[in-house]
């Protein structure tokens, strides 16, 4: 009788982005000084501070669309990395940015790029204080932003209590949208920019950690319902999400419209809008949305913390569950 | 008459990164806290120290050969982010890795990458606390180190004084012999292991900063003689270094015998070898020798600081133009 020996090896496309880094933190020796591990940031007991870091990569095979201009990769790269910083409350204190490019880039491209890079920390009171040029075959630019936090003012990931009101900055589905408009070549500068020109909220991260009432807070970088089953393993919870809650962007709506979209989906389950998701004590919540109204943003609830560890999405009075349908690296659900 | 219309389109790769670095520091609007711009590391005000922070990126293209293992690769990523530490005098806090991998790489490859990794961090007694993993084309991984030092004790690539004695650390020709090997099929695990296990002088380093004497620092990334054009360059001043003085691997003088090569090739114009180099002035010089060699490494006098601003190499009683041979990117003089 024939045996077959079968090796089963495993690759980072059978694993995802997430399992990847779990099986990374697993095998580090843990640093004693860092609490942020599993966080948007790491993050470090300096003085009555903590000093916070994160690091995003983006490439052509990722991020960077070839209808993006380099002024607009450069404002990415640095904008989804302040968001991490902005989703523990903290004042960004400076980036570094590595750039690796091929040898045949036009001077004038690492200019445009640079120039956006410049504009988004300026415009965020920070600045890109050092980095690195190499060669590579794609372009790939990775970002290194820190930023400090008082400690009682950081927003963890975790914390999140039943009863909770489950919230969101700003509008959802515009990088959706702007997704769906790339997809069909809509030539619509604006809703492009919501998926190239992310807005990173520093200001409204820094409000609602002065407040000290947040009990659990991240960026929706992944997508909301991607981000809710973090939140939800995390915190040992579960959501109940109402789905005419979601605060839609009005060009997902319109375009929506023109082209009969299941607009839902573009909300709930793309990556790149880089809002705030938290979730506070209901009694609290009117007083941190009243606060958070002053930056000239909105925070809307969308739901509630049960104890239930499910995630479901209410809709006319009926409950299912919502599917985790976020983007992950590694899974083939890239973007571009 | 025809008229020829002849557009310039400058690309990197005829800039070179250094020439690409001054345009994107050109560019950025300076940050009032960075004081770093241009050394080893960044470096922002943080009470009565300096919160430093460098990145590096590495990939197939330049610093990744084929004959390099996972466990190396992680090694050598934190060793070259650490080295930035070491030649600023500071004490590393921690270090965030972004992975760019494809899609078909093994889990057991990440695994040892990590282990590679943390396994370096923890000698040098930090650790990786925060990363990030992206799908990329080829391996393209990014690292990004911080630590702090005390602003007195903080190890500038400025201040270099005519008179001063110009020293480095351990061996030289390290990498270059290594280089060599690796060019020629030659397995010598001892010769490769100096190009892919490069040391971070992280020890030294703080030695040096305390004795707060050292006029300039740097770390020799690059190449001997690139690194003395970029201090020549900053300070306004030139360097007579003494050809025989030059503390030369025994692993290079040995396989340089057999195989009847020009060894100060490899030990003057090679990057890798990670060692500090660094100006003191003369009558402190032998102090700081001796406190150095408390660690077991060694600290040698290859030459003097002089008003000239040129880079002179002394040999045999003449005195030559050294070139500025190291390594850079984008002009076609990669390792691998």
């Amino acid at each position: 009788m024939k045996k077959t020996l079968c090796l089963i090896v495993k690759r980072i496309s059978d694993l995802g982005e997430r399992k990847a880094i779990q099986l990374i933190y697993r095998i580090l020796s843990k640093g004693t000084e860092a609490i942020g591990i599993g966080d948007d940031c790491a993050a470090f007991e300096f003085k009555d501070r903590y000093l916070l870091v994160s690091t995003d990569m983006i490439s052509e095979e990722t991020h960077i669309s070839k209808k993006m201009t380099p002024w607009q990769i450069g404002w990415f790269v640095v904008a989804i990395n302040l968001s991490d910083i902005a989703a523990k409350g903290g004042k960004p204190l400076g980036m570094v940015l590595s750039l690796g490019l091929p040898k045949k880039t036009h001077e004038i491209y690492l200019k445009e790029m640079i120039k956006g890079a410049d504009f988004c920390a300026t415009l965020y009171e920070t600045s890109i204080v050092g980095g690195d040029t190499k060669e590579n075959q794609n372009i790939t630019i990775c970002g290194t932003v820190f930023g400090t936090v008082k400690k009682d003012e950081f927003m963890s990931r975790k914390g999140a209590k039943q009863g909770d009101v489950v919230a969101v900055t700003g509008k959802l589905g515009k990088a959706g949208v702007g997704y769906y408009a790339l997809q069909h070549n809509i030539e619509n500068k604006k809703i492009l920019k919501g998926l190239f020109e992310p807005i990173p909220r520093i200001k409204e991260g820094m409000i609602l950690s002065r407040l000290k009432v947040i009990n659990s807070c991240m960026d929706i970088s992944d997508g909301l319902s991607s981000s809710l089953y973090q939140l939800q393993k995390l915190n040992n919870v579960g959501f109940e999400i109402e789905k005419e809650k979601l605060p839609l962007t009005q060009e997902l709506i319109k375009l929506g419209s023109q082209e009969n979209l299941n607009i839902y989906k573009y909300g709930l389950h793309f990556g790149g809008d880089y809002e705030l998701l938290l979730t506070v004590s209901s009694d609290k919540f009117e007083k941190v949305k009243r606060s958070l109204e002053k930056t000239g943003n909105s925070l809307t609830s969308i739901g509630r913390v049960i104890k239930n560890r499910k995630v479901y999405l209410i809709e006319e009075n009926s409950r299912k569950i919502l599917p985790d349908g976020g983007f992950e690296h590694f899974k083939g659900s890239n973007f571009f």
